[in-house]
């Protein structure tokens, strides 16, 4: 497999239908189907976790109902396997919280005709005061 | 070739390692060595460079001098063709200039006893105002 000259699309494409399901309550624990039952990592501010079963027991456990984003850059490069690393940039709100930035890492990895979510880091931009 | 256990320490370590380079003036330049003559991507807010020499192009054009940084978080997963996926979140300071969060993904991948950057992703964590 080589470098996929799509990934710029592939991308950006991921990302908006991520979050389209993510940010929907009636719709989230579906983002399951995005990783493997075993390979994919998942790490979410700080605590990892591996496999789709425990992934969507962290994204049930999410007390929070809607989400609001706004997505300020995504970057993303080819992998020398056929698959995109996704960097995600952007601010949300939860419910009636107060607004975060965050950040996102993907990696999409090339499975037969699809991808599926091989890493996933996510960190709330929350710094401790200077 | 499969995942490295020692994932979490080479994480740490190559952030130490890096930013103790790309921070000092005088030093700045020997990143160039982290990355492969060819196969090496950086997208540095936004602009994408692919192989050493043209990284080293791109951060020997930066024009500030000292950088002071503090790392808030760094995320690191094991990849599973024996390489580690880092996500660093931080505050740096250029100059006199005034701070600013940045994010920052590396991907090492394993190369004989050591490892080269195979993806980096620079962005600093500016938002357009909401």
């Amino acid at each position: 497999m080589s470098l996929n000259p799509q990934y710029e699309e592939i991308g950006k494409g991921f990302v908006q239908q991520y979050y389209a399901l993510f940010d929907d309550p009636a719709n989230r624990a579906s983002v399951v189907n995005f990783y493997s039952a075993t390979e994919s990592f998942m790490t979410f501010e700080g605590h990892q976790i591996q496999g789709a079963p425990k992934i969507l027991e962290k994204v049930q456990s999410l007390s929070f109902q809607k989400i609001t984003r706004v997505i300020t850059a995504v970057d993303s490069q080819p992998t020398f396997d056929g698959g995109v690393i996704i960097n995600v940039l952007g601010r949300l709100k939860c419910d009636d919280d107060p607004p975060h930035a965050f950040s996102q890492v993907f990696t999409l990895k090339a499975n037969a005709n699809s991808f599926f979510v091989a890493h996933d880091i996510f960190r709330l931009n929350i710094h401790d005061s200077a």
